[in-house]
Formats: structure tokens, C-alpha cells, sequence
């Protein structure tokens, strides 16, 4: 099935934008005009998921699992503020409708190549004796010297998310949207001295930010925009709804740094998405909660300390 | 593990040729100055391996799987005729002993970084519910229009192979060298017209280069060089060597084409690795044998027919 699979992906990739050299050949080949060569940096991320882990494949299907894949690897290139240019995928398929599948997922793939303008430029397909894994690299481009790094917060700088947070198992983990639009916008702004966006859950990728940032932070837990969904969580779970807003993960939205002096211009929201300052990056390392009961230490995953 | 795997990788990354932004943060930065910008292409290429179908982990263990899956992206770059910067590792690792598999996965990888001089620039860290999957994106670049394509094979080119062919599940598979340096001195004395990397077997990568060429080709089989371990193979199997040589793929070795006028100019080894001439590209589309008896139709998989 790999040769039709690779022929027929071949006849789809043509109808996105293109790369000097797409789909067929041993490698790909990206010309300098795709870079903008001497301006640009070129920006690469790559992502794995697996059945039973990202995703469940008799539950979401394999087209919602290539979307995640796709939105995963964008959301990383928003994350640095980059352009995405092209992406290759890599597929372990299992023995069963190993083509349905491997369609499946790159029709997922395609819908949001086709929605943000990313070529498809190659990739590897094999049959194997084990769940569907599926891979992604994504490259991307910046100005040079430009990217937005999670080493670039000073103490002082607001912390900043977009959307709301929390609950993203109940499906959000699978339909979100890369931040693309919002941090071109943010980037031609100018605000940002730092970004990431959450994987790991606000707490885990916020110490990230701060260990990578030789600093610490002060979240303001009343600040927290909470989504409906992580409300939802809460009532079967026990944990508050704040809990899971700071330790679920997979949200994919953006954690940003803006310097204080920038902090009076961020905007309500951008293309519908809400920018909320929970906080505040300081000196004192760790990080830490602060309510009105007042300062205390917080735990990655969610859990303050004292309370 | 994995955030203590990735700041060990980070350290051991960091003795290597080294890229604007390497492993730590969402994407890695590229910056022109490791592309030559303008003057070059950038050349891309992704496989997977899998336990059980590319190598069997508990046989030939984790470091052997990871020089495999470097040997296999460098064996693409080396069949463009590119030269290897940057390579990104992707690892679902069983759950079993995953921190000692991902070390040895990477131990593996860092032996050829280290001999020819690349960067491991980033990658992704799973654990999950299966045996091990190994990715691995490699970027290289080549001077712009250069790279040798599958496509650019003429009837009246000769068919050229390196090295010796067949029998590489007694080991070469796991073991071998991609052909960088001997792939970098041909493209320096301007004589390939078209390549590719022998991986599914001889028989197979002539066909689809002559497909990709609009063409044919006439092995003359005689002259196919058959490795030792083909005849050992074949004292096992039943088949002959040649077949060996034609059909089992994963020899690693660069199938080449030759403008009729630079023949005369082939060398007969380049750095300890034999040259051999096995035919010529025809105009009659097909793969076609010829010998004393006569020519005959070739079956992709080394099967001639009518014998």
C-alpha cells in the first residue's frame, strides 16, 4: 500500500503551496526563495504521537489524530512566532486498514496545511506490528534574530496567556487551533520578550519559562482564565476547576512575557482570543501564588503549598 | 525521564557543531549563516524505524538502532548529494528501561555526529504503551539546483553502483556507512546525472528511477557486484547470490547514473569503495537483463523471467 499511499499523497500535496522539491525524491529540497535566505532564521519542531497516549485511534479516528499532529508541531512554531512553511510526516501504521488509516491521518493533516498555506514536502510510511505513530516536523521561518525564546522574561514582565485553560481532555486537546494568527499579530505589535505555549499544563511550562529566564514568578490565581470545560472536570474530579487550569495541559495556547513598560498596550484580545495577565515574572525564583490570603509557594502541578 | 534526558542530551549536543538555537526550547533556530543562505537549497529528509521490522532492540540493542536511524537519514542526504548540518530525534520509548533505551538510542546517533560533523539540534521524548519507535529528521544543504535527482537519469547513461550488494540482514543494515565522503568527491568531478540509495533493493530503486526518468534500464548481470554475504545467504535460502544481490535491499550503497560522454572519466574506487558499471539506461522502458543467453524481462525483485 506504501506506493499508491505515496503516489496519491503526492496528487493531494500538489494543490498546497509548493517547495522546490516536494513529495518522491530521497529528500526534499526548499529553495532560498521559500527562506527569504540572508533575513530569515529557519525554525524546526518535531512531534510524535501514539496511540493510547495523544490520542486514542478507535475513539478520535485517524483524522483528528493527524490534525492534532499538525496543530501540535504549528502551535510550536507559534510559540517562537515563526511562519510554518512545510511540514513532512512519518507514519508507523498498524498491519489493519494500514491505507484507510495513513488516508485518514493525512487528510488531517492536510485540513490545516490547507487553512494556514503549509506545503506537505515528504515523509516515510511503514507497516509495523504495533499501534498507529505517527510523526511531524514542521519548519517554519522568522526574521533572523527575532524568534520569540522562553529565555527572553525579566523580572518585571507581566505573564500573559491567551484563552482559557484546564479541561482540555474533554476535546479541545484535539480540535484547537495553533495561535498562528494571534502571534503574527502580537509579533508585528512588538510586545513580547518571551513565549511558549502550553503543553505541559501552566504550571510545568511557566517553570520552564523562568528556569530558562534565570527567574521566577508570581501567578494571581484569581487571574486564571478558567475554561468551561476545566469546570467540568472539577465536578467529577474533586480538584478545583483552578487546579485543573494550571496542571491539565495540552491547552496549546501561548505563555507570554511582556516587558513592563509594554504592559498598558497588550491587548483585550486578539481575532477572538482573549489575553489575560495572571501575574508577574520576578526576581526570587520559584513559583509562587498570590490571592488574597497572600504569598505562597506553588507546585508545577497545580497545588499550593499551605493551603 | 525525560526532562533529565533532555538536559543530559543537551550536554552531550553540545560538543558537536552547533546550530543558532539547539535543543531546549520549542523549535530550534537555523540561522543563514549555517545554510549559506542564498547560495544553497535546503535539503530535508524523515524515516522511522521500528522494533521488530527495521531492527530487533533486544538483539541488537539501543545504540546499534540509533547509528542505524542516523546511517539511514545521512544514506538520503548522500544519495542528493548534500551535506549533512542538523538532525532532529523523535523517541517513543517502552516503558521498560525507556531512560537506559533513549541514552543508547542517542549514544548511537552521536557516533556519526560526531564522525561527520553534524548537530543534533532538537527532537521529542515519549513514553508509552509499545516497543520502540525511532525517528529521525535530517537537514542538509546543497548547492542551489545541484543535488542529484532520481529524475535525472537519459538513456544511454551508464548504471552505476557502489560497493558490493546483498545479504545486509547478516549485519551491513545495522552497521554501514552512508556514502557522504565518496557522494561528495563525485559531486566534485561532475559526473552523475541521477541517484538515489539503494534501501528496498536494487531491483526495485533501479525501477523507480527509471520511472522518475521517463526511461528504462539493462542490468548486465554479470557484472552486478555481489557481496560475500549474498553467497552466504544463498547457501541458506536456496536462491542464488545475484538474486540476493538484486532483491534484499537495505545495502546503503548509491545507485548512480552516468552521462555516456564522462564513462571513460568513472573511477574505479573512491576512498576504499569499488565503482562498478552493471548497464546502461535504455530507452524501452522496464527493467530488462542481459547476459550470455541473451535479454530477458528483469522482475523487480531479481526474479528474470524465462530462466
Amino acid at each position: 500500500m506504501e506506493h499508491s499511499f505515496i503516489a496519491w499523497a503526492k496528487q493531494r500535496a500538489a494543490r498546497l503551496p509548493k517547495v522546490k522539491l516536494g513529495i518522491g525524491d530521497d529528500c526534499a529540497l526548499l529553495g532560498a526563495e521559500s527562506l527569504d535566505s540572508s533575513r530569515s532564521d529557519l525554525v524546526v519542531t518535531t512531534d510524535s504521537l501514539c496511540d493510547g497516549t495523544h490520542f486514542i485511534l478507535s475513539e478520535c479516528g485517524a483524522h483528528a489524530a493527524g490534525r492534532k499532529l499538525m496543530a501540535v508541531n504549528l502551535s510550536d512554531l507559534a510559540s517562537m512566532a515563526a511562519k510554518p512553511i512545510s511540514v513532512f510526516l512519518s507514519l508507523c501504521l498498524p498491519k489493519e486498514n494500514a491505507g484507510d488509516i495513513a488516508a485518514g491521518v493525512f487528510e488531517g493533516v492536510y485540513e490545516l496545511a490547507e487553512k494556514y498555506g503549509v506545503a506537505i514536502s515528504g515523509g516515510d510510511t511503514n507497516v509495523w506490528n504495533g499501534p498507529l505513530v505517527i510523526h511531524m516536523t514542521a519548519i517554519g521561518k522568522a526574521p533572523s534574530g527575532s524568534s520569540w525564546l522562553r529565555s527572553g522574561a525579566t523580572a518585571g514582565d507581566a505573564i500573559v496567556v491567551t484563552g482559557r485553560l484546564g479541561g482540555s481532555i474533554l476535546g479541545k486537546h484535539l480540535s484547537f487551533d495553533p495561535r498562528l494568527e494571534l502571534a503574527s499579530e502580537l509579533f508585528a505589535l512588538d510586545l513580547v520578550s518571551a513565549a511558549t505555549d502550553i503543553s505541559d499544563g501552566l504550571g510545568i511550562d511557566l517553570l520552564n519559562m523562568t528556569v530558562a529566564s534565570k527567574c521566577g514568578a508570581e501567578v494571581w490565581l484569581e487571574q486564571v482564565p478558567i475554561s468551561p470545560e476545566a469546570t467540568l472536570c472539577s465536578e467529577k474530579s474533586g480538584r478545583t476547576a483552578l487546579e485543573h487550569a494550571l496542571g491539565d495541559g495540552e491547552d496549546f495556547e501561548l505563555l507570554l512575557a511582556i516587558p513592563k513598560d509594554k504592559i498598558v498596550a497588550i491587548p483585550k484580545e486578539i481575532a477572538g482570543i482573549p489575553l489575560t495577565r495572571i501575574g508577574t515574572y520576578v526576581t526570587r525564583t520559584g513559583l509562587w501564588s498570590k490571592d488574597k490570603s497572600g504569598v505562597k509557594q506553588l507546585a508545577p502541578r497545580g497545588y499550593v503549598h499551605g493551603q
